[in-house]
């Protein structure tokens, strides 16, 4: 039975089941860790679930963020130090990711207290997720404020990269699946995959589907 | 044996290879067809990998669009009517979906020849794909350019919402999965999913994970 909703009714549902809803929406999340420092150089590592792709020359990625939420401190650490991580959210690792959510006091690592371990490798200057098996170190780039509804887009360009060589194509294609990456869905749904298949370039001229 | 890249290989590596691992490193994407109008009427359709939720309060979606790229009259099309869909790919789709890639001469629709049906419903502005099992109409917001690499994230807001009832939950969540959406990797791969669990809201309390 389909149901149709319009925006009357949208705005009038009780708030938290519109959020998830609205959060279902969009269909598979990316889910990642991102790993910060502040200035006294105590670690930061939070779940998101909005990072994307924004351009492979330079390669940049982005991120959503609003302030006033429990990942704050990652924007003002990024803002600080100019630094930051984004690590893949792995089946061996979800529950500890998912706990990052929760919200602990300024002087509690979530590393600690979500079971994580900071990694600081090759000089850079935010800890890695030892646990997670794909790693970006970014350099900050862009903060974009979003004014109609106060959220931020935050954009990084990618330092240095970590991943299975095993997993990596000829062609360039990380295989995110054999590395146990996961996809999310809504504020709370972690998902396994299952690659149906890769689809060539496609043409005008290809056969009809 | 992990790779370890810098950014300085990432620069110098062959542009397709690159471009093919910078898409793969942001983790599973979403996999939507955004249908449109142009001032005569005619439909286009186009597949996107970057449509991420940027909030719940308003109701806002944004996704990414290059100007020069082949889903530029997307973005025509949305500044000339004000109005687009979003459609979950899903698994009976997924190679029409991918068919929409193709560059296709202006005056063809991308609904026929990809073999995907316009459907025009409930005074809605611009056409849902009639294959898709969730289907989302909003109207045009914002427009913003991000200069580091002169792509735009383009925001609407949720104006009507189409799914199957019976995979709506009492808590809002709407089970995707059960509704065959699939994830995306990289340009070109299509994934089912598998359910792990959805995580209980996370609390500072909780026991260690």
């Amino acid at each position: 039975m389909e149901k149709y909703l319009k925006k009357e009714e949208l705005v009038s549902m009780e708030q938290r089941k519109r959020t998830t809803l609205i959060n279902s929406v969009t269909g598979f999340k990316s889910l990642n860790l991102i790993a910060t420092i502040n200035k006294t150089l105590q670690a930061n590592v939070a779940i998101f679930n909005s990072v994307i792709h924004l351009g492979a020359d330079p390669a940049l990625m982005g991120f959503i963020v609003r302030p006033d939420s429990v990942a704050r401190h990652t924007l003002t650490n990024i803002l600080e130090t100019g630094f930051f991580t984004i690590n893949h959210v792995n089946f061996y690792i979800y529950k500890n990711s998912h706990q990052t959510s929760a919200r602990y006091p300024q002087e509690v690592s979530e590393f600690d207290a979500c079971n994580l371990t900071a990694d600081y490798k090759n000089d850079f200057p935010a800890p890695y997720v030892k646990e997670s098996i794909i790693q970006i170190g970014l350099q900050f780039r862009e903060r974009i404020k979003i004014e109609l509804n106060g959220t931020n887009l935050v954009i990084g360009e990618i330092q240095q990269l970590y991943f299975p060589e095993e997993y990596w194509r000829e062609d360039g294609y990380l295989d995110i699946e054999k590395a146990a990456t996961m996809a999310g869905s809504g504020l709370d749904g972690y998902h396994i995959t299952g690659l149906k298949e890769r689809l060539r370039y496609a043409k005008a001229t290809s056969e009809e589907v």
